[in-house]
């Protein structure tokens, strides 16, 4: 999908979504399920494309639309969060204006109802980059981001998650195999050309140390500049130790490559070389989208400049893209 | 300092540290002060030096190197790390192993002797890549990590730094120019000509929020891969920002450029175009070093393949990579 600005085009912007990537399968999934799934979806195209549409910023949209994401019980950010070990839910995000590239990113937090909001108060509010921990919360409280009890995350779904990973560890048997669906995270670009990424996660269920996965790490989880902007979801692990948000842009930059050969590259060749897996979403500044993932779903939703439109989850459903099913 | 390897050179390795960068001018240092500092540095050097000249691994030699400095009160780092508005210290460090590129990370440590220990710690033993706060404390404790009282960190420079800077915030008067100097890395290329690099910091005196910068973060303050090697100090943020570690790196593997270009335009124009200052230290596959930084000094040290060796402190003094000083 790299159709190109079209100066007689009503429609001058662009937005893509994920609400994750993860071993998702159909049989794992009811017909309500997905219905509320594909919903929530919508609803997080419907938020962001409404401040597109009316000339706002892409930095506002993709708030708008991870916000509708963090809101969802169904997705592993704000409410409906993974538990850590400790029976907690710990969360992080990250945003990036690719314009002036200024960036916000927090981790490790517990009370903040939107973390988004917090992110993106640290880069517009505050001299730094990355707050985490007890210090974060305290620079949400002197800025007045809404702060909620930590019951307000708690989702019965995620508590027996968590309770059967403990009972599979304490009797040895093999874990589930993929821990970090849900992360989510959007990126866009409005009518003035600007590209901005934003990503928020509660992280791996049953993690624990104050273990930080990708999605707060800029260059790992989340990047932008003038012409790419990318939001990761997957094995954080494997995404920091390749910079897979800012490799993309990298090989776009200085290795000529297109939006779509650099997203392909990072995700589904040196991601899966390492022996991670995972998936981004990724937008260069004429609006083209690639949504590249090598597991076997990622929640996904999309505006092309064209103003075709979709929600997909799993990997055999059509994508705008042309991207080739693993 | 491009020098090939060579075949019939007793050396085969090289090491590059730095202490940190900043405003440092001769007029601000005692010459017992610079006498001192640059002790450390050839103290660094030699525990680098040991490991390598003894065949041992570029991971084990960054590590030797950096805790020296950690253990030096003269260095942002450990002990004599400066100190947060609260009045306490709080640690951030990082490791990379470029022959695998596995890394670790660990951020907002109290207690933990050597961050740089425990950062190599989660990279070796945790499935994880960042821990933070009191749960990477915990996992300290659980691998047998050295650990100490807070008190052990404290010097009365850092802790007279830290009233002057209150002060001067209290009366309103402008805050010292660099409040970043002192954290210190190290890069190592070993006889197998297998790269690392490792970073460890205090951060910025009178830091608050649980504020962290690019110490802690693989891709902007450390990086290393199979053809470089990076370990960063300056203004944080916008080492965050331009993901300066791995941009140098990207320059290199799909622009073709060399490491000395590379490293310049990564510190010497991109962090000087968006408003920021600081250094690096980097290397190569065949041992050559760069070492740019657009602040007044850099404490620095290295020992080429050739068997060069030096350590320098301020931008006027002779460097074996010919860099003009700004």
């Amino acid at each position: 999908m790299a159709l190109p600005f079209c100066a007689q085009a009503e429609q001058r912007f662009a937005l893509v979504i994920h609400g994750g990537a993860g071993t998702l399968t159909r049989e794992a999934i009811t017909p309500e399920l997905d219905a509320q799934i594909r919903a929530a979806l919508n609803q997080s195209l419907d938020a962001g494309a409404a401040v597109l549409a009316d000339g706002g910023t892409s930095l506002d949209a993709v708030v708008a639309s991870v916000k509708v994401l963090e809101d969802s019980p169904h997705f592993n950010a704000g409410k409906g969060a993974v538990f850590t070990h400790e029976g907690r839910n710990e969360l992080d995000a990250s945003i990036m204006d690719g314009a002036t590239r200024q960036a916000g990113a927090v981790a490790g937090l517990r009370t903040v109802r939107n973390p988004i909001d917090l992110a993106r108060a640290v880069m517009e509010k505050s001299p730094h980059v990355m707050l985490i921990g007890e210090g974060a919360e305290q620079f949400a409280k002197e800025r007045g981001i809404a702060q909620v009890e930590p019951e307000y995350f708690r989702t019965e779904h995620r508590w027996r998650q968590l309770q059967d990973v403990l009972e599979r560890e304490s009797t040895q048997a093999s874990l589930p195999p993929s821990t970090y669906f849900g992360t989510v995270g959007a990126v866009a670009l409005d009518s003035d050309r600007r590209l901005a990424a934003a990503t928020s996660t509660g992280g791996m269920v049953n993690k624990r140390w104050g273990r930080v996965g990708d999605a707060p790490i800029i260059g790992a989880g989340t990047y932008a500049d003038t012409n790419c902007g990318v939001s990761a979801t997957g094995w954080g692990e494997f995404f920091i130790r390749l910079s897979v948000a800012y490799d993309i842009c990298a090989r776009m930059k200085y290795g000529q490559q297109s939006l779509a050969e650099a997203a392909d590259a990072a995700v589904m060749t040196e991601v899966t070389v390492l022996g991670g897996d995972g998936g981004v979403i990724a937008m260069d500044a004429q609006g083209a989208i690639r949504m590249p993932f090598s597991t076997r779903g990622m929640y996904r939703g999309w505006i092309g400049v064209d103003g075709s439109r979709g929600v997909a989850i799993f990997a055999d459903e059509d994508d705008p893209d042309g991207r080739i099913a693993p």
